[in-house]
């Protein structure tokens, strides 16, 4: 089976993907997108991470494209994506797990105050502020995906009272003035690009925390800066931007109220995400069902 | 039923134990140690935080200490505490919660590690570092009484391989030499006071992390700092120290590898240990058995 590797990693991390799809799926032959548009008979597949665009022209006979990131918002970007062959997003429960370990940490720094507790410790103040329960620490997650879910379920079973919202949740304001820390993991979409604005964050209840662990370009940076300027929004953990690297001069990187990570509250991981791929290569194969296919339309 | 209340709370503190007691134990009738010495027939216990050496003295009716914190060493170090009267240790549901939400927060930044990417905010980088999962990340835990089996649960919930180490466990240096992360919630006695010492940190695996929650004189703080410029003990999470307040020139301030709680890892909740308190007060009352009792030679 012809598969077409194409994205923006780096030759180690590439090295690092053919060794777990090799492994995953012994009978795959692994093209660069050149090397693919002089096979003949054509690559029926790409894998993509990424892909600058026009990388998946000159492919006719490309029926499944793979996509080894969650978001395929830069994807369905590219005005050159072949019309209609169907896009599978990744998900890797390793992915998932990691996503769930990561707004943990953040949801248990902000609730017990510890990002407050390291401000101190630069400023060699010692003061011990109250401790509540995590029962009486209330977290809106947005996005009902598999990670939305997965979150979920972990901060449940620490004790923290959930609230989940979708697409088709019902009203944001009511959910945002009952939350102490909301955490984003809504896929980016035209309906939800700039959801996080003025009027959002107005709507969360004073003194709580946002988590961002969505895309950048959920959120209206300005706003946000005002927001915890003002101290209504009491702190934000931020794990991706509008641009990434983020510019050295944008002002998040030296606010005392934004803990970032650089795109890393969960990376996809190869020695799992190589069995899910596999796992639908075959199914394309086969002629069974692709798992995990995008809805071109609604952006996800 | 008379009970004595001592120790080194401010007002506001012990207005908020009164509440939490009064509403625990109605019949209680709660007083100043001075107070307490004047009545007859005399008090028959006290409930004490840390008392200044000598409170307990003159109390001939006393047949319980009970303690509302879980540490007991200092109140074992006051050489005028009265022989012979049973001490009870806090075992409270809600600050065992605590102490495991505080392990789970330091033991994911270890893993994940968000301290880094903390420090590289503060210097402006922007960089991935590989992600691992919980089940490649093995935790040691140092302490076996409701703290430790509670911190040890809920790591192994979160996927976490955690090894169990109290008083009969055997020898120390291979389990050290196994782990990435330590975490120490021993009691403080003769038997382990300068535990974590060189020889205990040359045990430990090269760059792992030491989470201490235990007692500040656990640890020869110089061996310490020694490991962590070393790069040995690659970070200490560290809520508890020889003196407190941390002397201002102590060198964990400004540690790029410490990162200080100002003993606040779990603090005990009135709203739940009081009603461990009238517990225990009824069983004294009623003759029945006292829980969590204090061995005085043991040291906990």
């Amino acid at each position: 089976m012809k598969v077409v590797l194409a994205g923006d990693l780096d030759p180690p991390e590439w090295e690092a993907w053919r060794t777990a799809l090799a492994a995953a799926l012994p009978e795959g032959v692994w093209l660069s997108a050149d090397e693919g548009r002089r096979e003949d008979p054509p690559v029926t597949a790409a894998v993509v991470a990424n892909p600058p665009p026009g990388s998946l022209a000159g492919l006719p006979g490309l029926r499944l494209i793979q996509s080894l990131w969650a978001g395929v918002d830069r994807l369905l970007g590219d005005p050159t994506l072949p019309a209609g062959v169907p896009i599978a997003r990744m998900v890797d429960p390793a992915m998932s797990a990691a996503m769930a370990e990561t707004a943990l940490w953040a949801t248990l720094a902000l609730h017990r105050g510890f990002f407050a507790y390291q401000l101190r410790q630069r400023e060699g103040v010692w003061r011990v502020h109250t401790q509540r329960r995590a029962d009486e620490v209330p977290v809106l997650v947005l996005g009902r995906g598999a990670m939305g879910n997965q979150v979920a379920a972990t901060l449940r079973r620490q004790g923290y009272p959930v609230a989940p919202w979708g697409r088709d949740g019902g009203p944001l304001p009511p959910l945002l003035a009952a939350a102490e820390v909301v955490i984003n993991l809504l896929p980016l979409t035209p309906a939800t690009r700039g959801l996080l604005d003025a009027r959002f964050f107005a709507a969360m209840r004073a003194r709580s925390a946002l988590v961002n662990l969505g895309r950048g370009a959920h959120v209206v940076d300005d706003d946000l800066l005002a927001a915890l300027d003002a101290g209504h929004v009491r702190h934000a953990v931020l794990d991706v931007f509008h641009a990434e690297p983020l510019p050295a001069s944008h002002r998040f990187w030296q606010h005392r109220r934004v803990t970032m990570l650089p795109h890393a509250a969960a990376l996809t991981d190869p020695r799992s995400a190589a069995a899910v791929v596999a796992s639908n290569l075959r199914a394309l194969r086969d002629g069974r069902p692709i798992a995990h296919l995008v809805d071109r339309v609604r952006g996800y």
